[in-house]
């Protein structure tokens, strides 16, 4: 790469704003307060208002700043420690898993990654679990758990169930069945619809999207696609003697 | 949460617009391709500048497009898996590791969350080695690792090293330590100028964080903080036996 410490970085306008501001919300500022509006503070750094915008985004990226509807522009609290395998070899709704199954439905929509994943043939139908977590009173993730209909046939012989006796029934059918292991994914994603409601956020808010697979007996039986709040979550990844500490 | 599969979602206009967009990806365009400019675009769909602008924004958070100063917004291949987690229980630098040492110095100055992890004493100075990492012909990350100076006490008596010298000398250092335990976190960040420039990107572009501490005989010896490109990267975590799919 030829890098080497003496040289010197271009740095854009905005990105020397953030750090006079990241120093100012260091200094002046307590967590929760209000900034003052956009124009107040361009003029008190003697900025224009684009570049202004542009430093504000890069303080938000980086959990520092949150913007809320009807609020403005508050000083962020610390990100908060979601541990994301708080035990490996478990199946979701396992006893201590802290999500919350919402409902249950069955579906052939499947997203084209989660079919490749499942290896499901076009039209084939399975279950979809939504659930959700809450971490310190304050939605964290919410998920959308795909389930093979065959790897967990909950209901399919019983009474009709509702969606919520459903979600059970599934995550029921799973702790049955023999766990290889699971593999994951994070990147970056945008908030849908649907989950942007859920985390209390605007659609198409930065998310960190985490895919996992649950194989069991050589094949994947499910696909857990959760999505978590990029401005409050810290992922904590632990191996269990080490966990606590970096969570903290 | 309280949400049924009947409630219907408020969707704002760009967010409307940017499943229109993915499908005109889907048809229209291949990987690489350039899109029309915003003028055309916008006259296109029928909608304002503004609003085009933030749908462009979304799709760019999803990895559908990537804008490059120069070339304008083109159509993204798709993300690649980088492997977090090669081998649970080595050190940075371990065989099989594909980081490239850039070089390395010793400093006082530590971000305070990287001290805290460390539990380095004020003004007390450690190895700060900087690596880089390549995947298919493209720099995918950069990171600074942060070793005690204590724990790796490398070229402390020995004639000066040149700078890269010094970063395979702690490394090899780390190698002889044994290793307790890893423990990590991931999260949203934008891009610091200098890991900008080693990563090909605009100063301040959202990237995935990790933060890595390694744990030897009950205390932290080292701490890397690695930063991923956003756009390009989907980071992996496997167990070895189920890996390979995953990633691929």
């Amino acid at each position: 790469m030829g890098i080497t410490q003496l040289e010197t970085a271009p740095e854009p306008k905005y990105w020397h704003l953030k750090t006079v501001l990241s120093d100012a919300l260091d200094k002046e500022f307590a967590v929760g307060e209000i900034l003052p509006n956009e124009r107040d503070l361009a003029a008190r750094f003697g900025v224009a208002r684009a570049t202004l915008r542009q430093a504000l985004e890069q303080l938000e990226l980086e959990g520092r700043l949150q913007r809320r509807r009807g609020v403005g522009t508050t000083v962020a609290p610390p990100r908060v420690g979601v541990a994301v395998e708080p035990a490996r070899h478990t199946w979701p709704g396992a006893a201590g898993d802290d999500w919350q199954p919402v409902d249950a439905i069955e579906t052939d929509e499947l997203p084209t990654a989660v079919a490749r994943l499942l290896e499901t043939a076009p039209g084939e139908a399975v279950h979809l679990v939504r659930r959700s977590r809450v971490s310190a009173q304050q939605p964290v993730a919410a998920e959308l758990l795909y389930v093979r209909a065959d790897a967990a046939p909950a209901g399919a012989d019983a009474p009709p169930l509702d969606s919520v006796a459903r979600a059970h029934a599934v995550l029921g059918a799973l702790q049955e069945l023999d766990l290889d292991g699971q593999d994951r994914t994070v990147e970056l994603g945008s908030a849908r619809a649907e989950d942007a409601r859920q985390l209390d956020r605007l659609p198409g808010a930065p998310v960190l999207v985490v895919t996992t697979r649950y194989v069991s007996r050589g094949r994947a039986v499910a696909v857990a696609v959760s999505t978590y709040r990029a401005d409050t979550c810290r992922l904590t990844f632990g191996e269990r003697e080490t966990e606590p500490l970096l969570a903290s």
